[in-house]
């Protein structure tokens, strides 16, 4: 691991993911991450106070599927050194969510004038990563072909609780035909730290889910055709709805689709 | 590899498998080998003359998933010294079937008075050994339950031909839930040299079966509850196929069911 380094310039060289963190640190990019850095890790953040993150760490160990902790902070503390030796939590996402008592209340660029000595950073792993890897192993993916989003769905599967952090499995979607679903099991299986392998795939109302076509927010690309079938991984927008529902007094998310762009090799996070 | 010992009574304590071939080999056991053994690769074996190994080899080769060729034996030597270091491939199945022009002519319990200094035999994995993993992992198979024969089906995928050798692809069929099947082709996967990682799953006419309950020889546990999917494997019943197909002279295989049990553990083939 590289020792922590929060000087812009370090006495490496820059890598491509450092030097899109700078852009967006300084606000010259300040919109979604899709596509950036490409082949670096982008992690899903929620900020809580210390007051309710060890429930909340203690809920992402319990539901490691949609919950996958790539890193946790130390208390008031904005460098996550696992992650990126530069990295200012505070400045180093092109969008924030800020929430009080589960309300949003601004949607911001930088939350720097916000941060207390009391919060800690929650990084966890995101499907880009593991698209990533479906995408080079010559798996179409029908939404990134259009240039759309995937489709997300809230189960009726209620994930394992923890304090006072708990709700239903949200699921991403993605149409595979058979042999595809067979090299997407195998491929997402190497990759546990970015949700791993599907958690169901097949008929939608096996988990709950009675129309294909509604999907949360509206969102995605939920056509499937005659020969794939619906594919079904944990997704992280659930820990977004468990905070949200557990009501912290404050607590500060990314903005969906703008992410932490980290120094890891999505490669690295392959575990065989 | 241990040498190869064609005594008997090796040097060494004798495993449960060569227990098991001895008992073999002087017709004391002379049934089918379904939990004979337990932990030991059983084989597939098919035996050919030279003239027509060549092109067989390469049709293993060109079509792994129902041809995982476990070893090849030298021309004219009953030896596989690869499987077990006693092993006599004349008299160590419980029974044969013996092939003349592609047509059946003969079952027997051993073949040394057949045996020709120009045959070939090849030894190829079997389903039993990623059915042990499977039960293993928990995961129940309904025809074991059942005590009732895995069903098989002729698909309308063609396997790639190699000289004289051609067919349709054969699958054998284990009806499972979705979690498991994500399991099972987990788990399956680690197994490529008895047949892998699972062919197809979902709908049976995508690969040309029309109906599920007509298995192959009309044997098997067919039935699909609705939370589950039907999940396909390459099955060795291919190989089989495209031997009678092609019609050699002269062909033995072993008696389905009646498999050769090696010295090799079902968790030796684990390539992960």
């Amino acid at each position: 691991m590289m020792p922590p380094d929060h000087s812009p310039s370090g006495s490496q060289p820059a890598s491509r993911a450092q030097l899109e963190r700078r852009r967006i640190r300084v606000r010259e990019y300040v919109t979604h991450t899709a596509g950036l850095a490409e082949g670096f890790v982008q992690a899903n953040i929620c900020i809580l106070p210390k007051a309710w993150a060890d429930e909340f760490l203690l809920y992402c160990q319990r539901n490691p599927k949609p919950c996958p902790l790539l890193s946790m902070s130390d208390v008031g503390d904005p460098a996550l050194p696992e992650l990126g030796r530069d990295i200012d939590i505070r400045s180093d996402l092109p969008a924030y969510c800020v929430f009080r008592n589960g309300e949003l209340v601004e949607e911001l660029n930088d939350v720097t004038h916000l941060w207390r000595d009391d919060l800690v950073t929650f990084a966890l792993g995101c499907s880009f990563s593991f698209e990533s890897a479906l995408l080079e192993a010559g798996i179409p993916l029908k939404h990134i072909e259009r240039g759309e989003s995937v489709p997300m769905y809230v189960t009726n599967v209620d994930t394992t609780p923890a304090g006072r952090f708990r709700g239903k499995l949200v699921v991403s979607m993605r149409p595979l035909n058979a042999a595809n679903a067979i090299r997407a099991v195998q491929i997402t299986s190497r990759f546990p730290r970015v949700h791993g392998a599907p958690v169901h795939l097949g008929a939608p109302s096996l988990i709950g889910i009675d129309d294909l076509r509604k999907s949360y927010l509206g969102i995605g690309t939920t056509d499937v055709a005659p020969d794939e079938l619906p594919v079904f991984w944990a997704c992280g927008v659930t820990p977004h709805s468990a905070i949200q529902a557990a009501r912290p007094p404050f607590s500060i998310t990314h903005k969906p689709g703008h992410m932490l762009i980290t120094d890891l090799a999505n490669a690295s996070l392959a575990s065989f």
